[in-house]
């Protein structure tokens, strides 16, 4: 695991006021107290720092789907890219939301069958079938 | 779009007893008198054509995730990967099950979101928070 | 499949010397009287061209493994990766170097099982056992 | 390397009967008195460990393709994903099987190529030659 | 190349004015009178279309970059994960921005060499010299 | 982070004259007294050493495109792939060739856009405009 990050971590006590005004805005979204190292390293930047947490919080926000579903993609998407920050923090925050240990494994062996199937098809390159195009 | 494939499609007429065993099972178990040309093409191997179908069907069975979150799942890793094949035919099978537009949508937004911080996060490389530890 | 390149295809006939010594090496080792697309590509810049193809003759050339073992490892990046043109030009080749259809098949199945573990392990992330350390 | 996973390792002792009879499985089939991390995760779902133990052997077993060139082609699919688990264990397993040094870097450099090749086609986009088609 | 889209296009003519108006954003802009694909499907969740066209506008705009590196590295990485589209579009972008040939073979060089060794840094996973830390 | 690789690193003491030839080539284009550990695998197929530093110095030169720029790419790709060694390394070397941190942050801006539009485009697959084509 990680014990070194390309930046340093940029702590709530140090940040400046563009810095602190999103830190505050994701510990009031969040109820909590703390701020996670994902947003302590974007914190070198702050334009992307705001744009990543306001897009974050307009992509996982209830709507057509409803959290914890948003969230159980996140863990498909960050488990087949292999990202191990992001593999342990949306696995607690899905289990924050209430994501069963039976729901998470259910969840990987899909992911499992997905990246299996990609792969079969990538090699034998069956053409689309005409009933499956919109 | 693949007009060739890498081996022939085994059609149901051509298929040896052991083949069309599967493709009756699939045509049982999904009430329909065709089948897809992904199976057409695992047909060249028996074994390889029944484990992918037993297990598809067993991991896309409703359980601690309904079906449609499970196609909305394989639609994640799918596009991640950019399995053509796949992504047509998992999108036609999550609006046969009922997926929205908006649903499909909100879905290609999670997965855009988490390909990007995935790799800000692989670029920054923070370390895992400890409370993110289980 | 595509139909178009993002640069045009360098063709023997408008070849510079340069380039043409290389397409004469490539049709001399291989005992052909054409060249293949990718390299009409890449001709566009000479010493990448020249580069790439020794690079390859030396990697693909018989030693502790043999060429028809090599262009099946060629062939599960390649279908791992999803490279359209590189599925077809090394399934042909290891074809010619006699790989056949039941080799294919097993080969995909490995591959596609590979893919399914990898994620499983990605999103389980177990500890790597010390048996396995060297 | 990963000191935490994500759900604990079922250890033998603490097995069901259900997953304890998969391990005597494992054990047994490889002559084995221990169980890798990878099956003490899995084991949190019994019936992904047991379809994915039985996929696994049934995959892996001698047929047209030898143990050792299916091992090898499971480190070339590990290290293109970058499962670090993955490429640890198949590795051990490989050398098991007789994968000597030299081996294990002919078949990285095929491997690396292949990587390298894949992105310039990617970039490129040459029109698949007819001569590739099936 | 694809010819059928999982959504359908939304024209300029047929879009709400909430589409309306970033497509003009969009025009005004680039100093042009058309909208690429890319949007007429983003088009589809409004919200989506909006977020992703104020973020690329804000990521690729001149700062401790200049634009045509920016494009470039777009290119690298779009090659990387063979998106077609990705690939197409800011291969031209890069290019109406002053990308040379030599700088575009140049760049397709670097990518694939990185593809390279990533692999070979993955498979044989030489611990990170402490030279090399921040 | 990886404490251990998969095989021996070999030391510049250890080296065999085939192999020192090129550590001594490393030290001198780089005015340095060590050698770092991705060369000390490598050193264990000394034909792959040789051809992979020879084709990085090739590759990395001064050319179309500025050694800068190249490094930077160079991320681009480590950071897309998740390659944590190629990470380390080649922002260490972007960094010693001047990059300033407001440049790094805005390159993995631009790495995280395209991956998250690359995904967009994968996952609705809009066709590539004819103003795209070359």
């Amino acid at each position: 695991m990680s014990q070194s990050s390309i930046v340093p971590l940029i702590e709530i006590g140090d940040a400046s006021p563009e810095v602190r005004a999103v830190y505050d805005d994701i510990m009031n979204a969040r109820g909590t107290d703390w701020i996670n190292n994902f947003w302590k390293v974007l914190a070198h930047d702050p334009k992307l720092l705001k744009r990543t947490w306001e897009s974050i919080r307009e992509v996982m926000a209830p709507g057509a789907l409803d959290p914890l579903t948003k969230e159980m993609i996140y863990i498909a998407v960050s488990a087949t890219n292999n990202c191990e920050y992001c593999t342990f923090s949306h696995t607690a925050a899905a289990r924050a939301k209430g994501m069963s240990e039976a729901q998470l494994m259910e969840l990987l062996a899909v992911v499992g069958m997905a990246n299996e199937t990609n792969r079969l098809a990538n090699g034998l390159r069956p053409p689309v079938d005409p009933q499956f195009l919109p």
